[in-house]
Order: structure tokens, then C-alpha cells, then sequence
């Protein structure tokens, strides 16, 4: 064990409260940067975080440093876990920039559709050339909550987590660091697989825009996924399903569909996904979100429908579903979504093929590829 | 009075049942049409229809021809009152084109948005000659419905409820003789503004898409303006309705907004839609859909946002949100409405600009305007 790992983690809002509190109640030194001074002033007052764990036990998780001067928060850190809402990664990005070093590793929890592209984007834009290792995680590792201004509650860690490096050949390095403190990450071959694998972006803004009416009647008084789930909503869920599968495999990627994601992960089954997802204990008594502006709508639709659907089109894959769905947010939210959202031009993916994009994924290098160099040697006198 | 008048009601649905039983108590000579035998068995077994009328008054209303046989209905009929989903308006069309007369009158109760049109152009390709003339009304002239086989009740009769001829210049003519029957009836401008104040394109389809979840888990047990207008859907209503008021305005029709409807309909009021909405006592107590397939989907998107959508797009009209519905209901229904609705192809109306599409409405020419044919004049050698 080397419990020597400088950990530091971006973000102290659900999840960046649990899994700060939870490193440091294992006896890591964890350093805490939230760029509002505010959200952490209690967790400072009390010199840590109180955690509530899944067994109901509860623990007190001393961090030294919480801060909101980013330069202090990156300062010896061997790895950063950013924990934020992905309409925050740029901005992360740009806090950083200035003050990344070689070897560092940034860890994004998760990256939803698109996030290393856009992190390492942001990065080059800002002149950043330190040699970082940028992965995301395709989903969070916990269920968890923050249940006050320096106390959390972690209902259950996830048993695996799909995480990639951009690029996949430094996936190892990540995992090896990770090991220690979370066993959990499992390796995906690249990053198209953590951000094209993001069931959220098919379950969320749907299930929320459909019964839309029903959330602000009640205040979100019903079950979202027992009694917001119906013949009709599912079917839509599934086109939705089938239109991100097909982008995916687009791109070369085998991505699982929501039923197959279902059986997996919580061994529920069905003849189509209505039934699936109905035959999930799990989702037994979660509630429906509160009000109409919610990450589902406002996290889940720039940052997971859009590059989705950014993609699709840009591959030649019919994403009519979930426009229709980026467009009703829009129009509900009162915004252009797809502008404000993550687009191939801030993924850093405009005029690459799909050929220099699985070789960026894959190894990093984003010249073109050999046979243009092989040409252009042939071609000298 | 001139009760000689031959009334022939063609459709026995909802609407039809009232109507023809309405006239038929009244004293006039009906004749009722509807394409399904079986729909009309009932009613040729009674004899007639037993309508309630607004006061619980019950009354019946012999009907000496109810038929399924096109030819029989039409012979010798003054006036063609079509009481079908705006969807069997081409069907209606084809199968009267071979048996019109000059002179006969045909009312579409109501067109929805281009129903006018696409009957016009639907009998022009059918190669229909008689000099026929062709109404729509912007509403239904009832609140009713059909209560048995051979049963209808009247909720309520509107006040007024404007209607065009096409071209206009016959819109007196269709009045004269509706006058009699119907004095409810006033005339509108012309055939854009009938299809135009549509007021069911905006509110039906986004209410019951955004309150889906809630309309199959409850089947429609809500009630569907008090507690399925929200702030976030009447949002959504606003603004699709901006978008049918600017398409008007962009084809030089000042079309009712919904709030200014509301106002002179209903007497309700309020800053925004949302609460004039709420200010109409006249919505309460009516209860959702009792499923998605409902007209309020399957007729309102395809034959009232979808015309509004192609003018919109014809005349450089953003219409964002309306588009949004009609894909998503698409989605929904497992179809593609734009594709089965009445599009500008449907409606004769490709190719024409503003200018041609406002003297047809208006007076019946389709010819190039009189600049072309003095070109063409002065050409001549």
C-alpha cells in the first residue's frame, strides 16, 4: 500500500463530498478544491467530512487541505479526481491549465459523453503542454448524497467501472495508481466505449421532459421509473437506446443497449426495455426528480444527448429521437442546448475521419495516418 | 325557411351523430353517410338518433337515409356537412369526387389547418369538374359526444365559430345558406385564417406528450388543463404558439394568439399562458386522454402541426418547437407524421408563393399574377 498517493479531489458537491470523505476516512491524504469558497467553509470549519456509509456506520474523514485556490489544490497531487457536473469540465480544464505538471493523472467521475475529448481539448486551447494523462469513468462510482454542508451519505459502490485514458495505451498507468484506492475500475478499450456507454443520456431528460407535466403537478411525488416508465415512455427510451447503439457501432464500437445493460447490471429481463426495466427491484422506490430544472435536464442534455447526437451526425447515423428530444429540452429550458452543449468543435473533433479519430483514442497521435507520410517520402525527388 | 334544404352529413362519429341528430330534430331532411356499414347499423335499426341536448332535454331525430353508399348521400344534397377526422379528408374527397354536383357545398367541420386545401386539391387530381364549393370551419360548432351506437349528447353549442370558403369571394354564399341551419357561423377573412386559429395544434399534441408518463400510468386519471398546465409546459405552449402566430404573420394573417383567445373566448386572463390558462373555469373538471393513441396525437400533429410546420419552413419561419412535438410524437407513435401529414404537396400548394397563395385563397385564380401575362403579351413579335 502505498497510502504516500497525494490525492485530490475537484468538486465538493454529492459526489465529490462522498469520495473525498471516504479516501480520507481510509487514511489518504486528500486535498478538496471547490472553486466556491462557501460550499466548503463548514468542511473547513470542521476540518473534514462526515460520512455516512452503506452499512449505516458513521465515520469522520479528516482533510487537511480544502481550498478554493486551484494551484494549491494541484500541488503534489499524483491524481485529480474531478467530480463535477460535466458543464464544469471545461472550466475545470481552464483552472488547471496553468498549474498542471508532468505524470499528473485526471480522473473524470464521470466524463459522460465526450468529457476527456473536451478536457484535453480545453487544455491544448489554453497552452497547457504539461505531458498529463486525461480518463474518464463511465459512470460514478457510488450512489451516494450529500446529505449537509460537510456530511455525505454513500448508499452503495458500484462493483465495476468502465474507465478509459485518452489515450488507451496510458489506461494501464491509470488503473495501476487507481488500483489501490478504488479496485472497482475495470479497463475499456478507449474512451468512444465510456462516453458512447452512457445509459443516463437515454433514461434521463426522456423519462424527465414525459412526464414533465406530472413532475411539476406534484413536485416529483411519484416513482420515477416504476410509474414514470409506461409502454410509451419505454418505447421512446428504446429509439433513443437504438439511435446511441448505432452511433456507436458507427464508429466501431460495440456498445451495450440499455436491456443488455439491465441484465448485466442488475439482472433484469424483459421482452423490450418497458419490461426490463420494470423487472428491476432497483429502481423501486428512487422518486422523481423535483422540478423540471434538474441535472437530468440541464447536465444530461448538453453533455450526453449532444455529442451523441453530434456524432451520429457527423457519421451519418439518423439521430432523430434524441433531437427531438435536445430540442423539446431547449424549448422547455428556455436555451439552445445544442450550442451550449458539447459539440465536435469543443470535443477538438471538427474534420478529423473516423479513421484519425479511433487513433487518437487509441494511441494518441493525431497526425495523419502513415500512408500520407509513406506518400509524401515516395514523393520526394 | 326554406326547411327543403338537403342536408347531407357525412361522418358518424362524435361529431357527426350530434349533428346529424341535431338537424334532424329540427325538422330538416338528413341524410347521413359514414364508409363502415357496421358504424351506421344501429342507427339505420332505430331509425334515427336519440341526441340529449344541453339542458338533459331528450329528443330523436329520424333519419330517413343513412347509408354507406357515397352516390346515395350525395344525390340531390344542397350541402355536404363533413364531419370526419381532418385524417379522412382526402379519403372523403376521392370518394365524392365522382359524384358532385355544381353547386353542391361542402363544409369541413372543422379543416384543421389546410383541410380546405388539401379537399380542393385532392378533387382537382381526381379530375372533378363540378363547380363545388368548399368550406372549412375553424372549430367544431359542438361540444358533444357519442354516447352509444345510435346516441349522442350535446354539451354545448359555441357562439361563434368563423368559416371560409375557398376562394373567399363564396364564403356568402356557404353563409346564405348556412344562415338557417347554423347562424353561429360568421365569416373569416379566408381559408388561412380558418387554418391558422387552430388552437388544438398547439395545446393537444405538447399536453399529452409532456404528461405521457402520467397519462398511461393513470390511464388520463388527471385533470388535463388544471393539473396537466404547468408552468414548464405552458412554457412550451407559448411558445409553439409564437410560432403558428408568426407563421401567419409571415403569410400576412394576424392570427388570434392563444392568450388573446382565451381572453375573448373564456373571459381569462393572465401575464402568460399559464395562468390565463388557470383563469378559465371552463377547464375544469375535463380529464386527460385515456391513452397516447388519441386524436389528440394521431389527427393534431400529422393534420395540424404538420401544415403549420411546412408553411412555416415555406416562408422562412423558425418553427423549432412545433417541429420538436412532431418528431417526438413521430417517436412516440412509432411513425413519421411528416410523412403522413399534409404536407405542402398535399395541400397544392408547392411552388406557389405568397403572393399565388393569397389570390387563390381570395379569389379562386391560380394563374400567374397579370405582370406575367402583359410579359408574355408584349413578347409577342
Amino acid at each position: 500500500m502505498k497510502m504516500d498517493l497525494q490525492i485530490t479531489v475537484i468538486g465538493a458537491g454529492h459526489g465529490g463530498k462522498s469520495m473525498a470523505g471516504d479516501l480520507a476516512l481510509r487514511g489518504y491524504a486528500v486535498r478538496l478544491y471547490n472553486r466556491h469558497y462557501e460550499n466548503v467553509e463548514e468542511i473547513i470549519a470542521r476540518g473534514g467530512i462526515e460520512v455516512t456509509l452503506e452499512d449505516g456506520r458513521l465515520g469522520f474523514g479528516r482533510i487537511p487541505v480544502v481550498t478554493d485556490d486551484i494551484a494549491r489544490a494541484l500541488d503534489s497531487a499524483d491524481i485529480a479526481l474531478v467530480v463535477v457536473p460535466a458543464s464544469g469540465h471545461r472550466d475545470i480544464a481552464l483552472a488547471c491549465a496553468p498549474h498542471l505538471k508532468d505524470g499528473q493523472i485526471i480522473v473524470l467521475n464521470p466524463g459522460r459523453t465526450g468529457g476527456a475529448f473536451e478536457f484535453r481539448n480545453t487544455l491544448q486551447e489554453s497552452g497547457c503542454t504539461a505531458d498529463v494523462i486525461i480518463a474518464e469513468a463511465e459512470t460514478f462510482i457510488f450512489a451516494s448524497r450529500s446529505i449537509g454542508p460537510a456530511q455525505a451519505h454513500i448508499f452503495r459502490r458500484k462493483n465495476t467501472v468502465p474507465l478509459a485514458a485518452l489515450p488507451a495505451t496510458r489506461t494501464p498507468d491509470v488503473l495501476d495508481i487507481l488500483q489501490e484506492i478504488y479496485p472497482q475500475f475495470i479497463a475499456a478499450p478507449n474512451v468512444l466505449h465510456t462516453s458512447l456507454n452512457n445509459m443516463g443520456a437515454v433514461f434521463h431528460p426522456a423519462l424527465t421532459l414525459l412526464n414533465a407535466g406530472w413532475i411539476e403537478a406534484t413536485g416529483g411525488d411519484f416513482e420515477f421509473y416504476v410509474e414514470g416508465v409506461t409502454p410509451s415512455t419505454a418505447h421512446v427510451l428504446e429509439r433513443m437506446d437504438r439511435e446511441r447503439v448505432t452511433v456507436a457501432m458507427a464508429m466501431d464500437v460495440r456498445a451495450q443497449t440499455a436491456r443488455e445493460w439491465l441484465s448485466r447490471a442488475y439482472s433484469a429481463h424483459g421482452e423490450n426495455l418497458y419490461e426490463a426495466i420494470h423487472d428491476n427491484p432497483g429502481y423501486k422506490g428512487i422518486m422523481a426528480p423535483r422540478q423540471i430544472r434538474h441535472r437530468y435536464i440541464f447536465e444530461d442534455v448538453p453533455f450526453s444527448l449532444v455529442p451523441i447526437s453530434e456524432l451520429g451526425r457527423r457519421f451519418g447515423v439518423d439521430v432523430w429521437a434524441i433531437d427531438a428530444m435536445i430540442q423539446l429540452a431547449s424549448v422547455i429550458a428556455d436555451t439552445d442546448y445544442r450550442y451550449r452543449g458539447r459539440t465536435l468543435e469543443k470535443m477538438g473533433l471538427v474534420g478529423l475521419s473516423l479513421a484519425e479519430i479511433t487513433r487518437l483514442v487509441n494511441t494518441g497521435i493525431t497526425e495523419p495516418p502513415e500512408i500520407a507520410e509513406t506518400e509524401a517520402v515516395n514523393n520526394r525527388p
